[in-house]
């Protein structure tokens, strides 16, 4: 089974990652030292439940333990939905994060994909996305659920709070539930503004999806939760998935995230920071660069008769991995994705793609590899 | 979601956890140590084909690589299996350890039960076996897969790798797919005598089972594994999920406890002779033990007139939480289950199963809780 995501630094020979969109400060001293501690008391199962952290996480959302559901990394959850569900028929965007499709697919679903337009900028355009819904469902084939990454990934764009709840709304309306993945909305500059989750009790199908993996730089551990007021799709859960899914150094070490409060605003203000200096760079290089608020940049290589993915190529001699893009439906290999780093970080990014579209390229020809 | 399993010392209040089947060495040093040193690791995603543990894996079962697939503790495998087969039917003994049918069900599977007799002392009587699944192919309600756990759990009893072998060929020429859980394996005397690992090449639909969980005391980490030379098997599991299953901790935590030889030997002399220790005890208190080779205890409380379940009840009013076996088809609540501990820990499980059953009890009346 072929890998299709970032953050391969097993197969690769690699310096400089910058192909997984985690958080550059690294994990929070205090969430280490959970990990620690969590040796001595991972003899015993887990707690199939998570209670603490479920109590935490209610206290921190402001919304019931009831509504919470926590799972081995997002991704989890994402497969744990679909088999719960096992629609017909699952929508999702082009380009998106893939395991949507590939949960839907594993499900036995069929899987529509709504085609982002290059020329809107790979925007998700409301107005476009509801009448292709409603032509969809003329055409008797109606979806019925739609799994959105907001910001997307790999594009960085976010609809508001605004837009989305008339999404939403739109979406109970026709029956179909709405699997909202949040996972990027804390790096965004007003997530606020932006996340679903005052309003859960208002669309009573809406689903939320949340990992520690990006914010608190905790890919490792897998640890992921969905928050939503449906009871009945929780129950479904419960019984179509194993008993001690998340692990006790996860359990211990989510609880410990989540009083990092000094730790997320360093954050916000670090990615801000270096969102706009590698934007400014990106596009000094010649690339086109979509304009993303999460922690990373989706930009486009756009010199003539360059072969699809020779930038990544040039970046991994390099000892650089940054993500090809080519394989999300909908984009081809001069699409790339880069997370956002600290300053230094981000200007030794920047020097290496310097010196890679500074190589020249044989125009035209299949290159090897 | 009612749990149904041993070691939720998170709903009781608990001094004495004897529901749980594992390693009361605790867990070796060593793999404490490894996931202190997690921490520093965590922070990137998981190796997603966990490449150094199977690479180890292969060298102690003395197979190929390609033939281990690990995951999120053995019960995510059995879930994962499920759903990449989805078989019509699935067959499973009862009583068993429940995860297999709930996976089935998850699946949409029909589940149909082998029913062992407790006239035989609920060992698996193979000729009577394999009689019934002829039967069974000539009412045309053929069952896919057949999950067996050997040794059983609750009961402790096993079929020796000759009947097994028998067992497998009868299987593979009916096209029965034998998904075997050894995860009890290694805390028998002679596991050599008992596992099929050595046979894997000759049955090539034959899965076979293994976990962490139990023989390092690392329940909290989630670690299983499977074997199988069956890579159209491994494909399938491969499509239908996640692709970060196992976590950082446990996948380096693994690794350590691959090395630990005199700990398992230490292990299996502990538990012989706090088996026998325990078996000789349960006798005298007048339970009716059935002689299990595992590194827990299968016994009836014969006491005339005594409700369901009151014996649990009696222990967890002293601290002491041992498994009900009500729930297990094919049992009722006078079944219970307790794990081997050290000789020390042993004499205090029998000391307070003393205390209750001296203790009067309401007969032939409803009690409360």
């Amino acid at each position: 089974m072929e890998y299709q995501h970032g953050g391969d630094i097993y197969s690769n020979q690699v310096k400089w990652d910058f192909s997984a969109n985690v958080n550059p400060l690294g994990m929070p001293e205090d969430v280490k030292e959970a990990v620690r501690r969590s040796a001595e008391e991972s003899g015993c199962y887990p707690d199939s439940q998570c209670r603490k952290l479920v109590q935490s996480l209610a206290a921190y959302h402001q919304v019931q333990e009831e509504m919470i559901l926590c799972g081995n990394g997002a991704a989890d959850l994402i497969f744990q939905i679909a088999f719960a569900l096992k629609p017909k028929t699952g929508l999702v965007m082009a380009p998106t994060f893939s395991e949507y499709a590939q949960a839907l697919a594993a499900a036995e679903s069929q899987v529509m994909f709504f085609p982002l337009k290059e020329e809107e900028g790979f925007a998700v355009n409301l107005v476009s996305l509801k009448g292709w819904v409603e032509e969809k469902i003329d055409e008797g084939n109606k979806p019925e659920i739609f799994f959105l990454c907001n910001p997307n990934n790999p594009t960085g764009l976010f609809l508001p709070a605004e837009e989305l709840n008339s999404l939403a709304e739109f979406l109970e309306e026709k029956k179909i539930r709405l699997i909202l993945d949040e996972c990027f909305v804390d790096f965004l500059e007003n997530p606020e503004e932006v996340s679903l989750i005052p309003y859960l009790r208002e669309f009573p199908h809406l689903v939320i999806l949340k990992a520690f993996t990006k914010l608190y730089a905790m890919a490792g551990l897998r640890l992921g939760y969905m928050l939503t007021a449906d009871q009945v799709l929780l129950e479904k859960i419960w019984k179509t998935r194993q008993p001690w899914p998340v692990s006790t150094p996860a359990q211990m070490a989510g609880l410990a995230a989540l009083s990092q409060e000094e730790y997320r605003c360093r954050t916000k203000e670090m990615i801000r920071d270096g969102r706009r200096q590698l934007a400014a760079g990106l596009s000094q290089l010649g690339f086109f660069v979509f304009p993303s608020q999460g922690n990373y940049l989706f930009f486009r290589d756009q010199r003539k008769g360059i072969q699809e993915g020779a930038l990544y190529r040039s970046c991994l001699k390099r000892g650089l991995l940054i993500r090809s893009c080519g394989n999300y439906p909908g984009l081809d290999g001069s699409y790339y994705r880069v997370c956002v780093k600290g300053k230094e970080e981000n200007q030794i990014l920047l020097s290496l793609l310097a010196e890679a579209v500074s190589e020249p390229f044989p125009s035209g020809q299949k290159e090897e590899g």
